[in-house]
C-alpha cells in the first residue's frame, strides 16, 4: 500500500518480478484485501504464487516514527515486518514511510549481534559497477565504533548483493593521510587498520571516490553520507537540465540530439540511482524502495530482496561483530595522547582548487 | 611561480587580464626575475603596468604548511602576501600550495575581527547563477560559533563578488525541520534565526540545494563541505565519461554527437568549477587559484581579485562580527536542556529513497 502510488505500482511490479523469479519465490501481499484482489483478478496464474493478507490501516507517508510505533500495529507495514519475525516471510519490501519502516523494523525484528541501530545502505553507480555506500542518513552522530559497525555491515552486504568474494572497504575522509579528518574517523581507521576485524580495509578515500569506484564499500556517518548523496543527486539533475538546454539550442544541436536519442536515453538510465536501500543490521531483511518508485523500480527491489534472502549475510555480519569487542580494546603500546590533532582537508583542496 | 605550470601560465594570464582591466589596475609579479623579464620581453606595452619583484626561492607544491612557515620568508608566495600587509598591493592571487598559502596569509595578515581561521569559499554553478559555498575544507571541526562566522563571511563575500544587495543564507543539514541534524548545526540555526546577526537567514537546506540555487550562500563545516564538493566533482566526471561513452557507441550516436558538438562543448564549459577560491576572514584579499589552472582560469581569478579589492567586504564582515558576542549569548527564556536530541535525516532519506 506504500509509496506515492500504492497498489497501481506495487501489483504490476510483483507481477513483473514473478515472471522472472524461480517458482519457489512466493509473495505475501499486505494491504486492503478488496483492492488487492481486484488488482490480481486478471492474472490468475501469477496470483497462485501470492497470498493476500488483509490489513485495515496503513502508515501515512508523513507520519512521525514515534506515532507510527504507537498506532502502527495492524497496518500493512507492521504486518509485513511481523511476517518476517513469525517465519512466514524471508524479506519485506516497502515503498512507504522510511522513518516508520525503520522504527517498526527495529521494534519487531530487533537488532542483530549487539548492533545499535539499522544503517541505511545505498548503491552508487561507478564506471566499473557500484559502490556500496553507508550510512545514507539513518545515524547522524556516529562514534568510531558505529563507523566500524557500518564497515562490517556494508562489507557483508556487498558480498551478498554482488557476489564479490572479498569486497574492499574504505572510510570517507577529506584526504588520504593518517592525520586527516576528525577524531571519530581517525579512531575508526586505527581499529580497522589493526586487522582484528576480518575485512580488506584500504584506508581513507575522498568524496570523488564514491562514483570513482576505488573500493567496493565506503563508510561514513549519516550526516556526511546524506549530504554527499543529496549533493550528488543535485549535480545529476543539474547536469541533465543543462544538457537538455544545450541540445535544444539551435537546429544542429537539436538534430544531433535526435540522432543520438537512444544513446542519450541509455546514458540517462545509467545515472538513475538504485531504487532500493536495505536496512542493515536487523534480524531479518527489510528493503526500503523509494516513495516515487516506478513499476520497474519496485520489481528491481524485489529482485534484490530475493538475492539477499538467498545469501547468509546476516550470519556474516554476526561473525565479524563477535570480533568487535576485541578490536575496540585500546592497544597497550599506543597511548591515547598519541592521537594527532585534526588536520585540514588535503591542502584545503576544494572543487576546482587542488594541487 | 606557483601552480603546476608557473610562469608559462601565469604570465599569459596576466597579459590577458591587463587588456580588459581598467588602467589603474597594476601588477606586482613575485618570482625569478630573469624568467619573468624574459616572459614580458615581447609585451612592452603591458609590461609598463607590471613590476617584477625578485625572489630567490619558491614554496614547493608538496611542502607542509608548518615547513612553509619556517622557511617561507623570501619566497615568491611570502613576498606576494607581505606586499598586501605593507600596503603595496590590494590583493594577491596564487596557484601555489593551498595549505602554505593559508598559513602564510594568516601569519602575515592576521585574522580580521576576532575570526579564528580563514575559511575557503567556493562558487558552485546553479541553473540561475552560483551558490557561494563554505567551508570547502579548511576547518574540519566546527562548533556553532564557527558556522555563524562562516555565514557572516560568506554573505559579505557573495554581495561583494556578485553585487547581490542582500544575499540569502542557509545552513546545510539533512532535512529542513528544526530537530534535524547534529547539535552544532541546530545551535547555529538558533543563533541565526534570532536575527541579532544582520543576515537574510532562510533556515536549513539539503545537499541538492547546493546546485539547486535555493539560496545564495550555503554554510557547513569543512569536513562535510569538502566531502560534498569532492562528491559533486566525482559525479561531474562520471557523467561526462558516461556521456562520451554513450555518444561514441554506434554510428547514429556518433553522428548526432558530431552535429551537437558546439552545444556539448558549451555544456561542458558550464560544468567547470570556478578556478579561484578566496581565503575569507583575513585582513586582506588572498585568492587561491587551482594548481592545474589554465591561462583562462588564472585570468578569471585576477578579475575576481580586482572585483573584491574594489568592494568593502572586509569592512562588512567586521560590521557583522561585532554583533556576534551578543548573538552568542544564551537567551534567558530557553534553557540549554531544551535542545532536542539529534534526529535522523529526513525520513532517513537517501539517494533515490525519498518521501
Amino acid at each position: 500500500m506504500g509509496g506515492d502510488h500504492g497498489p497501481p505500482v506495487v501489483i504490476p511490479a510483483v507481477l513483473r518480478a514473478v515472471s522472472s523469479l524461480p517458482d519457489n519465490v512466493r509473495f505475501l501481499l499486505h494491504g486492503d484485501e478488496p483492492t488487492l484482489t481486484a488488482a490480481l483478478a486478471k492474472h490468475p496464474e501469477a496470483a497462485r504464487r501470492m497470498e493476500i493478507r488483509h490489513s485495515e490501516r496503513v502508515i501515512a507517508m508523513d507520519e512521525k516514527p514515534a506515532q507510527a510505533l504507537r498506532r502502527g500495529k495492524g497496518t500493512s507495514m507492521w504486518n509485513a515486518v511481523e511476517a518476517i519475525r513469525e517465519g512466514q516471510a524471508h524479506a519485506a519490501v516497502s515503498a512507504g514511510n522510511t522513518g516508520a519502516l525503520m522504527s517498526i523494523s527495529k521494534l519487531i525484528l530487533r537488532m542483530a549481534a549487539d548492533l545499535e541501530r539499522p544503517a541505511l545502505v545505498t548503491s552508487v553507480p561507478t564506471p566499473r559497477g557500484v559502490t556500496t555506500f553507508l550510512d545514507a542518513g539513518a545515524n547522524i552522530d556516529c562514534d568510531a565504533e558505529r563507523l566500524v559497525e557500518f564497515a562490517i555491515m556494508g562489507e557483508a552486504f556487498h558480498r551478498a548483493a554482488h557476489g564479490v568474494p572479498r569486497p574492499t572497504v574504505a572510510l570517507l575522509n577529506v584526504g588520504s593521510e593518517e592525520m586527516k579528518g576528525h577524531e571519530e574517523v581517525r579512531e575508526a581507521h586505527r581499529i580497522l587498520r589493526e586487522g582484528k576485524i576480518d575485512l580488506d580495509y584500504r584506508g581513507f578515500v575522498e568524496g570523488d571516490d564514491i562514483t570513482g569506484g576505488a573500493v567496493d564499500v565506503i563508510v561514513t556517518d549519516g550526516f556526511t553520507g546524506n549530504v554527499a548523496l543529496k549533493s550528488m543527486e543535485g549535480v545529476g539533475r543539474f547536469v541533465y537540465g543543462e544538457l537538455r538546454a544545450a541540445l535544444s539550442g539551435g537546429l544542429m544541436a537539436s538534430l544531433g540530439a535526435l540522432l543520438a536519442r537512444p544513446a542519450l536515453l541509455k546514458f540517462r538510465e545509467r545515472l538513475n540511482p538504485p531504487p532500493a536501500a536495505p536496512l542493515l543490521g536487523l534480524n531479518g531483511i527489510v528493503l526500503k524502495c523509494h516513495g516515487g518508485a516506478t513499476v520497474r523500480d519496485f520489481a528491481m527491489s524485489i529482485q534484490v530482496a530475493v538475492d539477499l534472502a538467498g545469501s547468509d549475510f546476516t550470519a556474516e555480519i554476526e561473525r565479524n561483530m563477535r570480533r568487535l569487542p576485541d578490536a575496540l580494546a585500546e592497544p597497550a603500546s599506543e597511548p591515547a595522547e598519541a592521537v594527532a590533532p585534526a588536520a585540514p582537508a588535503d591542502g584545503g583542496a576544494t572543487q576546482g582548487v587542488q594541487e
